[in-house]
């Protein structure tokens, strides 16, 4: 089934009681939670761990990786980025939650700003499938809502997506590309938006039933990254022709 | 600048009066006439006139053709519909306007039903930008509303656009892909959703601006239609190399 | 695991004596049978059987259907086509393989002429992977060859591709897009270039590994058809907010 | 028209007399030269002036940058780097040719490796229009040759393409994506494979003909950048509804 990481900054959990009786063990618990319901191996990390958890052991085990992060994006060092990134390339899935938008490796693996416009207050998010031959909305109606959930309202500054599969309605006004995907070098990325940690959207079947589909999706295709560099002189390959 | 030829059912201006208040002369003429403001020669064609007003000599001179359909779809004879579909192959730009997602033309380029939601009912509409590079959009906020309009809702039933270049928000909860870009041979197509008859959208700023954008954007490139079929024998390809 | 069905126009086979000897029970057969190595409940079906052998029973129990067809393609019905084309549409893959770039199926689904050129020389072919994260190319390195094959070169008139899986050398100077993926409505659409008649391709390892990859990736997600049409009054919408 | 910079490393024509027969001034200087002949005001920069001639101000008054880096990568700041990946989101076009495949402002806007094959042996290479509609190649052929190149081979680790335009063959086996178009933020970038600077590639007419094209295709779109960050309350939205 193939094995998946939960990576999570959580320090909101540990600050804000508000958000710590939504999540009194972490948003990761919730999340591994569901994911193993369906059978993979699931291990959780965080932030404060050493190497925030992001060890070589752990990677070269892993082959989607999640990520929420908020409020804390730059104490992941660079170090760690790079080495996601480059696990990204070699074909591990990676599936960047909410507020995650902003960290570290969804912009290097970007290549743009990410941002977006958002808003704390409480709108109805109702978030449309319009790419219904896609596996991450096997299961899923033609939408579904959250009753609250904090906006995120276009333009939203990333790539033009390899596939848009949701878009979100906001009751003031916004759309946003809910549920995007990408392609970089042997690796899948899911980009999606709902998840702030004030409201109880990782408990949503809907959302649990899309990041289930998303991990599937995302995981690694069973093949060794191309050759790169300097090929065989010309001769040489005239020669065996 | 190149030729352009708006297309008009032109059957609810005559049959509705409070369609005939909005475009006392037709909705071809309305837009015909900010067209023209940009130095473009215009002409226009409506479905009762003979060949539709689409001879081999009206399309041999258009460079852009505008579409705008809806009770009468049916009535377009398909001899008309495979021409069109040529000259679109051969390079001729096609922009498609609100209900004609549902004419014979647009069916027939894209493949598929073409389908949405619809609902009659004045809700507002906010059309963001998602595609900020885009020509389309030159000179458009980051969104423009349209007080009262027919609401259009995904899921639309079109192949995924090379570009989405606009995204609407709608009062009842919907949203959908309103301005779309494809390359369908040697020509460029855009789909743009606004435009219900029994509102004064055509009279909108935002609405024309982006219509004079988008003839400019699908203007044919010159040069000539690819050679198909049987290339040259090996051997005469190897010896001349 | 699900329900393939492998529909070949079944001609050459019968008239040429060089193809009979490559495919003596039809190339169909050959394909069924490395497609039911893989644990799928496989049927063939072939022109000249009543209905073109695509009765609503048979395609009801489809959920994956392959396409071969060279010399007839117009003997093939226009009811047979608007069938297939609504199962697709309604979440049917469909899986175009070599000279069914013309079939009146595929062309109906791209909106275009799929015209591109051609020789028969026994060109060498090599199919290079361009997106080696997409599972269509499981277990392939990063080419594979065939000795000889018909050649097919750009422009290859079609619909820009969702996804470029597989680009085609050829000896003779060409290149040419020979794996394509599309999503129409529900259903997902793969085009896969090599398998002339004259040569043993559907016996190439990697031919068929593309082919059963394919397979699995076109099978239909589990969801309904969207809703289209009048969508609920907007009262009703705002009340139930 | 819009101004434009053409930037170049500047080393090769300094060190290798073969490199310096076929460019006395440098690269840049030649390609400077046909693109003021089609009106622009163009100006250029290398790296060993000072801040490699990227100054705000000289940035400020770019409209399309072109770069050409081979050995040097590494001697470009980063401060540079980070300025104009930020004028790309902010709008300027970037035209990047040939080895600038692995510049850092190439590797930051994509998010990839993008690594490839090569091999210095004189192939021929021969491009071929995918995107017959693209305005990059307007007045080029179904193909163009260059007698000698250096070859670049797939696997180019790039993201999928927004478009792809050209697609080159080599005498020695190999396919490549060679002009490829991406957006990023209010920005707009090609890439364009040949270029090596011991052949007389900028010499080369239709060589030409589709960096003059792409200028005037990656010129930016008249526009803020959208807003982003805290939205409105959402009372006063509602309110002003």
């Amino acid at each position: 089934m193939g094995n998946i990481l939960v990576w999570n900054e959580f320090r909101h959990e540990k600050k804000d009681p508000s958000v710590a009786d939504l999540y009194p063990n972490g948003m990761h618990q919730v999340i591994a939670g569901f994911l193993k319901e369906k059978g993979w191996d699931v291990e959780t990390a965080t932030l404060d761990e050493p190497e925030h958890g992001l060890t070589d052991d752990v990677l070269d085990n892993t082959d989607v990786l999640l990520w929420w992060g908020h409020v804390a994006h730059d104490e992941v060092s660079d170090e760690a980025v790079k080495k996601v990134q480059q696990r990204v390339l070699d074909g591990m899935g990676l599936i960047v939650l909410h507020s995650g938008h902003f960290s570290k490796i969804f912009k290097v693996l970007m290549g743009t700003s990410c941002d977006l416009k958002w808003r704390e207050a409480g709108d109805k998010e109702r978030l449309w499938v319009v790419d219904p031959s896609h596996p991450i909305v096997e299961g899923i109606g033609e939408y579904f809502e959250l009753e609250q959930e904090e906006m995120y309202g276009e333009h939203f500054d990333i790539p033009a997506p390899d596939e848009v599969v949701l878009v979100s309605w906001f009751t003031g006004g916004e759309v946003f590309r809910s549920g995007v995907t990408y392609k970089r070098g042997n690796g899948k990325i899911f980009y999606f938006r709902p998840g702030h940690e004030t409201h109880p959207t990782y408990h949503d079947e809907s959302v649990q039933k899309v990041i289930q589909n998303a991990v599937n999706w995302a995981a690694p295709v069973k093949r060794d990254r191309p050759v790169y560099g300097n090929a065989q002189p010309l001769e040489q390959v005239l020669e065996g022709k």
